[in-house]
């Protein structure tokens, strides 16, 4: 199986040195410019900035600043273990304010500092085989997600796809070439960072699948005129209640496709957010409104013009086909049912 | 009335010492690049890179074009009456050819060939007087069109508008503001061409009225966080059926609006094409793919991929709230009422 970059986090962020070397999603595919952070602020900030993007890949390179957080306090040895121990604390509290709209990150670092033994030594490889573990996890509910979005695809159906819907995507379109089906793939460029056209288009095309990229006002176009089967995405948090943000123009797209009667799928991976009841429970990020008013660092429009920039948005579950997990395709309004489906293997 | 730039075409399209000088759109706000044509073949490659854009001023430079290959002709010698002629028809063909959606450019077009005297004289001057009489006709529309546009406004109204919808909207927008409503607009920047972050946020900031920058994805979004009460586009083309072809991103707009039940009008100047039965008889320019897959001639994606760009879509008339002509408004199923109505005076 060919196996573009992105298809595996580790190909762009890892360890080396006890510091963090992450390839810069927004110099790709063009330039592979490598942003080294020695300390988990560094690491916050290159979240921020998007240096890394998906809430998936967000939070298991939190949780390597978490780890950084807790390497350097022992390896200080002015640091108590009381004082190691609150910058593990201030360390989460600091990475999980980076994105708020995501659900893995919060989860993940909570997570990881909750599972730490206190009264152990060694805090910081306790952190560091956590994040091993939640690396292992992820890529297989990534294989099983794909796995299970690869059943629904039929040979001649063409995917349109928005933002980068991270590793599934790919090994369901992976899959289907497999067992010899035909697909192509239509992928939203997704302003303002151009992930779509950046991140999947080119991963996809780097699997050897044909891949047209259009623009976002596109979309509807296409499935007006037949060239759009189906339409898969991811989600950075799923709520209870089967509302599911994802980035900025995933509802715009859902609407197109009930009004062209296309089934819209979110590649869910390992399900809703048990703590949030309802969409409206998600808090949408708003990012800095320059990056709406400037393309790779030029402006495009007058001075006296403001920008708003909501970096996701909330698609009811009325609009879905169903949300694909690791663990089976499941109706978006019945997404609870998650933890009650067999837990599946590879 | 403050007059932005683009308010009125005299100001960025305009002969001097027998050429045609435009202000190259691609490079506002920022610069004002002056591109000269010295000839109807270079103001027909001009339209087809899109130094002018916009269905009813394209037809105008256009129509200076023809002038441009008369006044040639018959400033040439050894050209025969019969020469001028056939070099006046090439051209006119040559002109239209350069864009096919738009329903003013072959209008135009052939109303001047058609109304040239040619058993009088100075067939460029005919072609100029023309040309005059049809910019005074159009900004008369876009005058009327904007004073029945601004009765459907309301104090505290935020508008969405896509593209550049040419002066009516701007005349539309300074009589709201001469008769103290407050309005604000919302602009979708436009892909790939950026109109609306270029040219329409810019043009409504100059007025003094609050503008505000989404990307093309953003305005679902909007429109269920109840930021927008309404939603203005200009048209391309109107069939008789009452749908309307304008920039690729309408159709997609107008399905986001009738889901959120907000009025969505289209600034039909003149009214429909009375040769056009139905929208699908309308021809979709395609453009060249590589317009989609860089910005600014910088690459936003990787070699494989391929682009796709049809430079207009087709909204049909049930999403449609109105269409506002110079002659009032019309149900967009009964568009053809056009012509029945009374021709209004300023």
């Amino acid at each position: 199986m060919k196996q573009p970059l992105l298809m595996n986090i580790n190909n762009s962020v890892f360890l080396q040195d006890h510091a963090l070397t992450m390839i810069d999603r927004r110099f790709l595919p063009f330039r592979k410019v490598e942003v080294v952070a020695s300390d988990f602020d560094e690491v916050a900030q290159a979240i921020e900035i998007m240096v890394v993007q998906g809430a998936g890949d967000i939070a298991i390179t939190a949780g390597y600043g978490l780890y950084l957080a807790a390497y350097e306090a022992e390896q200080n040895p002015s640091y108590s273990r009381e004082e190691t121990r609150n910058l593990i604390i201030y360390a989460q509290k600091r990475l999980i304010n980076t994105r708020p709209t995501g659900y893995h990150l919060a989860a993940v670092l909570n997570k990881m500092v909750n599972s730490i033994k206190w009264e152990m030594n060694e805090w910081s490889y306790q952190l560091l085989q956590s994040v091993n573990t939640i690396i292992e996890k992820q890529q297989t509910r990534s294989q099983l997600t794909g796995k299970w979005a690869c059943e629904i695809l039929e040979d001649g159906d063409t995917v349109l796809t928005h933002c980068f819907p991270g590793s599934a995507l790919l090994y369901m379109l992976s899959l289907a070439q497999e067992q010899g089906k035909l697909v192509k793939v239509i992928c939203t460029e997704t302003r303002p960072y151009l992930q779509g056209a950046r991140l999947t288009a080119w991963s996809v095309s780097e699997l050897g699948i044909p891949v047209t990229l259009i623009t976002d006002n596109m979309a509807a176009f296409c499935m007006n005129r037949g060239m759009i089967s189906k339409v898969f995405t991811a989600a950075d948090r799923i709520a209870m209640d089967g509302t599911v943000a994802n980035k900025i123009g995933t509802f715009q797209l859902a609407l197109a496709a009930q009004y062209h009667k296309l089934p819209f799928y979110i590649l869910g991976y390992g399900g809703p957010d048990r703590s949030c009841c309802e969409g409206k429970d998600i808090m949408i990020e708003k990012r800095d409104p320059r990056e709406v008013l400037s393309f790779n660092g030029i402006n495009i429009t007058g001075e006296k013009v403001k920008g708003f920039y909501p970096a996701f948005d909330l698609t009811p579950p009325q609009l879905l086909a169903g949300i694909i997990t690791d663990r089976g395709i499941i109706p978006a309004s019945e997404v609870g049912k998650y933890w009650s489906l067999p837990v599946r293997d590879l």
